[in-house]
């Protein structure tokens, strides 16, 4: 582990290959030391470029239009040559049961997203009495059908509905939410497959910037399904030390300290200071909890890391807003868009 | 993580519930310090203590023998309820494929335990032409096959033959070397299933040895699918803080010394020195490779860590010998038991 006096490697190399990031001014002193020039992640704007690429490979698929940057990049993807113009789009169906208003926003920003990719997509609605049966049911409908690319069962699911059972019957090629289990082991054993989506988002990011994961302490606090345990493989593949921490880790102040890179999702606003983390060190921030301001009103999102504190410190953090979170949707459409590949390139 | 200097929290507790491990006698000084007592691993006899005691379940079980001390392990069995006195026994195939004199003595050593804990087995000779569709067909039918528990492709294959097809190959109930893809996803994002035997070793060992796992912070030296993997998210499981090093990690030593638990599974021959060992920490070793000798023979089975030096420094040490290897072959036979009762109980 390094030093805490000097920069850390990974990091202290970051440098966004086409300067999306905009570094914060934070020149001065802090504590005897200069401070860390911080570069603050622009993840709608890496977003954003990624899914015109997409939108450019999907149209030159499609032969929807004639995209020469998107020409280009297909001559890389696997099953480019089994494509015939005219191909129909990536699909995308979302499944949602009973009524939640968040979920429903969710869902309805995916399918902008698919829209604006050049994707198709659909939204199933199911009543907040569904069985469990019907859902499996409807979900083998989807794997059976050839139209369909990828399969995503928005959570919540109502009270009595198996969410884990839902992800287990969804078609593992399907699976663009990599929650299923043959994917999760596929993760775990190495090869390809359908990875959880953050953690996709988050490997990207690090890579955009040119954070050197070779060698490098990731710190991971938080070990869910859908995070934790996903980023710490996708790390550990690319050669990075990984320390998986949680709630009940003794002395993870120190822990962190020695982070090249810091991962932090947990939940918990504002659980990781200045002090824990490593000058010049890489943080991707996944939390955004809405918490109870002074005036009484929810305030938020608030991130996992002290946002403030940490600029003049960390070499390259995520914002609250416009960090990972565009990044997530975005390898949503990148499963997708293999999946599609894949389908289309086997059929 | 705790300092070098006050004996390791986990280890510092371990203690044989039933005294099996047979500490070595090592008080003395060491670097102006009290030497630590080290507890060597008694490997051999807590498989033996298992196995019997899962004779006995298969004993009472099948009504094959009336063993009081069985019938009392039975009634916490899951699906107990389900069987009937006369029940056939667990049932282990294991398919071996060409000409390898080391697996063919592994082999011959699986199905003698299984004979001993009164397990029924059978071993599918193939030889070295057999084609991929042919081995598939072989997994197959016995995938189909009511009588057979467990299913165990014995590695190496030869050249031409994919390992990883075999193990997807195999049907997850039956796949009681936790080698395919479901298992593997059922152990990264929890609950139960068949996992890698000598992980699930390793567990039993620091429990038996009363080892604290909860907020211990736990280092993994060796990434392997079969060992460094799952061992890595067992622990994380039980609550441990883990981290995952491989040979590219930087500063080794250092991340070792901050270890309660050290878990060594690379195959370097004595990469872990006394040194990199926490005062009071629990070292499992997993190596076990021979070595060209200062005769020039092969010497060995030689472990990843310096044995000799780390008694006296260690709390808690598994040998190279009647360690962790006995127990490997004990959890197949568990795993092979929880897919018998698994299968009765569904019956």
């Amino acid at each position: 582990m390094t030093t805490a006096a000097s920069p850390s490697r990974a990091a202290g190399r970051a440098q966004s290959r086409e300067k999306i990031g905009q570094p914060v001014q934070t020149q001065g002193q802090m504590r005897g030391r200069t401070r860390i020039e911080t570069s603050v992640v622009d993840g709608l704007g890496l977003a954003r470029k990624l899914r015109a690429e997409m939108a450019a490979q999907v149209a030159a698929l499609t032969g929807s239009a004639a995209a020469a940057e998107g020409a280009a990049a297909v001559a890389e993807r696997p099953a480019a040559s089994a494509f015939h113009s005219g191909a129909r789009p990536p699909c995308l169906v979302t499944l949602r049961v009973g009524e939640d208003p968040a979920s429903r926003a969710y869902v309805a920003g995916k399918h902008r997203a698919c829209r604006r990719a050049g994707f198709t997509s659909r939204n199933l609605e199911l009543p907040a009495n569904t069985s469990q049966k019907e859902l499996l049911a409807q979900i083998e409908a989807l794997n059976q059908d050839g139209e369909v690319d990828g399969i995503l069962v928005q959570l919540p699911l109502p009270k009595g509905l198996d969410a884990v059972a839902a992800a287990c019957a969804i078609a593992a090629e399907k699976d663009v939410d990599g929650v299923g289990p043959v994917n999760a082991g596929r993760l775990l054993v190495g090869g390809a497959g359908l990875f959880p989506c953050t953690p996709l988002g988050i490997l990207a990011i690090l890579d955009h910037y040119g954070v050197e994961l070779r060698g490098a302490h990731a710190v991971v606090i938080g070990r869910s399904n859908i995070v934790g345990k996903p980023v710490s493989l996708l790390l550990q593949r690319r050669d990075a030390t990984v320390t998986m921490c949680h709630s009940r880790s003794r002395n993870l102040p120190e822990i962190c300290q020695s982070a090249d890179l810091l991962v932090a999702c947990t939940g918990v606003p504002r659980l990781v200071k200045a002090g824990w983390i490593q000058p010049g060190a890489a943080v991707m921030d996944v939390g955004a909890t809405y918490v109870n301001g002074k005036s009484g009103n929810l305030e938020g999102p608030v991130g996992d890391v002290d946002f403030e504190a940490a600029l003049g410190r960390a070499g390259l953090i995520t914002p609250h807003r416009r960090g990972v979170g565009p990044m997530t949707i975005t390898m949503l459409l990148r499963n997708t868009l293999d999946a599609w590949c894949q389908r289309m390139g086997a059929a």
